[in-house]
C-alpha cells in the first residue's frame, strides 16, 4: 500500500506532470517520497511550532534543493545518509532519511554500505552510531539486511 | 589516456578479475581508479613519513570498504563528497575525492548537485567552501559546468 | 517570584554593586540570571563530582567571560544559543540556555528566530533538534510563542 | 560613502518601504547590507559557477531568514557569528559575517566579545582562530579595537 | 575476576607472545582488555547485524592501529577518551572507552584530568557531557573519584 | 639551549617550588614549556589584540587546568594532541601542541601513533591533516621520525 502511493508520486516527480514553476508542489511530493506519504503526521509538532520552518522545508529545501532532477532522488538520499552518518549530532533526522532513502527505492544493503563506508571518512564511531539507528529502523519496518557478497 | 588507465582498472574491479582474497591488489585497484592512476605520486609524502597509513589506506580503506561490491564506485564518492562537504574540514580530501568522482565516472553536474544538496544538510558555508573547491579543481581540469536542466 | 530574583540580581550585576576585582561574586551573579536563581540545585551533582569544574564555571566562565559588560547579557545568551544549536552536540546545555536567555529577559520568539537562522548556517537537522528542544522547554514553562510578524 | 549606502539600505529594510510579498528584494536589501553594497563583485565567481546557489542565498537566506523583522540584524550577525567560530570550519564566511556584523552597526568591541565568549561554549582553539580573523579584518578596515572596560 | 583476566590478556600483549603476523588475535587481546573480557557480548547486536564492521574493528582498528606497541595502552586509551568528549558525538563509544582506560589501568583521577581539560580544548559544553558520562559509569562500577591533590 | 629551558621550567613545574596560590605563575611555566620558552614572542600578536584573552590563557588554561599535577604534561599534552586531530578544525594550535608535545618530552614515534590513532575513531581525513603538520614541523625541526617496530 505505502509501496503503492510511493510508486505514484515518484512517477508524477520524474514524469514533469508537475509544473516547472510549482516549487511547493514539487517539494511536496519529494518529501512525501521520503515520508512514505506521511509528511503531515511526521512533522505536525513541527508545523504547529514552526510553521515557517515547516514552509522552508517544503519550499526550499524539498523544493528548490532535492526535487531537482539532475540527479536522482536514490543518490540524494543515499549523500544525505552519509552527510548525516558523518556528521553524528542529528540522529532523528537520520533515521527519517534512512527511511527516507528505502522509501525512494535504495537497498537496505546499499544503505547499509554507505553507513559502513563513513568509517573511514569520519571513523569507527559514527559509523557504529549509524549502524544502531538503521538496525533499528529495519527492525521496526521488519526488514532483513541481507549478507554483502564478497 | 587517463581515461584508458581507468577503464581497465574498472574492468579488472568488476569482472572479478581479481582473486577474492587479494585485498591489497583489490584496494590498490579502487584507488587507482579515484586517483588517475597516479595513486604513487600523490601519495608519495604520506607513503615515506607513515608509511602504515599508506598501508592501511589500501588494504583497509579501499581494499575491504570501498571496494566492496554491494555498492557501485560511483555512488560510494558521491556519498564521499556529500560527508567530506558536510564536514568542512578536510578540504584536501575533499578535492581528491571531487576528483575520484569524476574519474570514477560522475558526471561534473551530479558531483555539484551533491555540493548544493549540502546546503540543507550542513549549512551554506559549509556548501559554498565545497562549491569553491570544486570550481578550482574543474578550472584545472578544463572541466565546464552545464547549467542544471529544470 | 523567579522573575523577582533576576531583577535584583540583575541591579547588582549591572549597577556596579559588586566590586570590580570579586571575580567569584560576579560570575556567580551572571550564573544566578541565566539559571533563574537556582544554580546550586542544577549543578549539584558536578559540584559533587567535579568541584574544580563547578569553580571553573563560576569564576572563569561567568566570573571572567560572560559577566563582561562590553555587551549585555540578552547578547550573550543569544549569542550561545546559535553556537550551541549550530555545533548540535550538546542538547543540554542548548536548553539551559534556551532558558537562560529567557531569564536574561529574552522574548521566546527572538530565541527561536536564532534557532530558525541556524538553519542557513548550520543546516536545517541542526536547526530543527535546537526548535524541539525549544519547544519542550516552553511546553514546561507554559510560554505560547506568537507568530512572527512578516 | 559606503556607510551612506548601507543607511540608505537600512531605511528602506526597516521602513516597510519592500512589498511583504517581494522576497527577492528583500534578501538582497539585506545581503547588500551586510557585504556594504559589494554584494555583486563579492559573489562573482559563485554567481558564474552556481546561480542557483547564488539565487538560494538572496531568496531563501537572506528573503526568508535573515530579513525577519522579528530580530534585528546586529542580532542576527552577532549570532552568526558565534555559530561560524564555534563551528571553526568555515573562515571566508565568518570574515564576511564579521564585516557585515560591522556593516550592520555592531561596534568592533560586540564582535569581539562574542568571539571571546566561543572560548567558554567552544574551546579556546575555536575563539583564538576567530580573532585571528577579526584581527586581520579590522586591520585592513583600520579599525582601532579599544580595550574592554572593566 | 574480571582483574585476572586483564592481567594474563595485558602479559599476553606486551610479552610478544603472540606471532607478529597474527592480526587478529593481536586486535582480539587490545579489544579484551578494553571490554574487560567482555568482547562478544558487548558486541553481539553489531556482529549480528554488520559483521564485516565487526571484523574490521577486531583486525583493523585494534589488530593494526590500537595494538601497535610503539605507545602503551593506557596512553592510547587517554587518546581516545580526549578525543571522543572533544567531539561530543559519540557517548556510547565514550563510555566504552572510559571503562576502557580504567581496564587498561588508567586511575580514575587521570581519566577526569583529560575530561576536565577538553573544557579548554573543544569548550566546556563537550567536558561537562564527558564528565556526566564518568560520573555514570563510575557510579556503577562502585568507583569513588578521590580529589584532585593541588 | 631550548633543551635547558625547558629542563629548568620543568624542575620548577614538578618540584613544587612555586606556591600552590600562584595561579599564574604556575599557567606561565606551563605555557613555557609547552612553548619552548618563547611564549611571548608567540603570543605577541594576540596579547596586543585581545590582552585578556593572553590572560585566560595563562591564568585559567595553563594555571587552572593544564598544570594540575594529578596528570603529567605529557599525557595532557598527547590529549590534546588527539583532539585537535580528531576536531579538525584549528591546524595553527594543532602544530603548537605537537611541538608542545616535543617539548614536554614526548618522543616523536608517540605524536606519530596518536595521530594515527585517530583514523580509527575521528577518520581518515582528520588523520592524514594532521600527519601533514606532524610531517612539516619535524621537518623544521629537523627531526626524523624512527619507523615503529612490530
Amino acid at each position: 500500500m505505502r509501496r503503492l502511493v510511493v510508486m505514484m508520486v515518484c512517477i508524477g516527480l520524474h514524469a514533469g506532470a508537475l509544473a516547472a514553476d510549482d516549487n511547493r508542489a514539487r517539494g511536496r511530493a519529494a518529501l512525501d517520497v521520503i515520508n512514505g506519504g506521511e509528511t503531515e503526521q511526521r512533522l505536525a509538532q513541527l508545523k504547529q511550532f514552526a510553521p515557517e520552518m515547516f514552509d522552508w522545508i517544503v519550499d526550499f529545501a524539498y523544493g528548490d534543493v532535492v526535487s531537482r532532477p539532475a540527479l536522482d532522488l536514490r543518490s540524494r538520499e543515499l549523500a544525505t545518509v552519509a552527510a548525516l552518518t558523518a556528521l553524528g549530532n542529528a540522529a532523528p533526522q537520520l533515521r527519517a532519511h534512512i527511511d527516507g532513502a528505502l522509501n525512494a527505492g535504495c537497498a537496505p544493503r546499499e544503505i547499509v554500505e554507505v553507513i559502513l563506508q563513513m568509517a573511514v571518512y569520519a571513523g569507527f564511531p559514527a559509523s557504529l552510531n549509524g549502524l544502531a539507528v538503521a538496525r533499528e529502523l529495519f527492525a521496526e519496518r521488519g526488514i532483513g539486511l541481507k549478507p554483502a557478497a564478497r
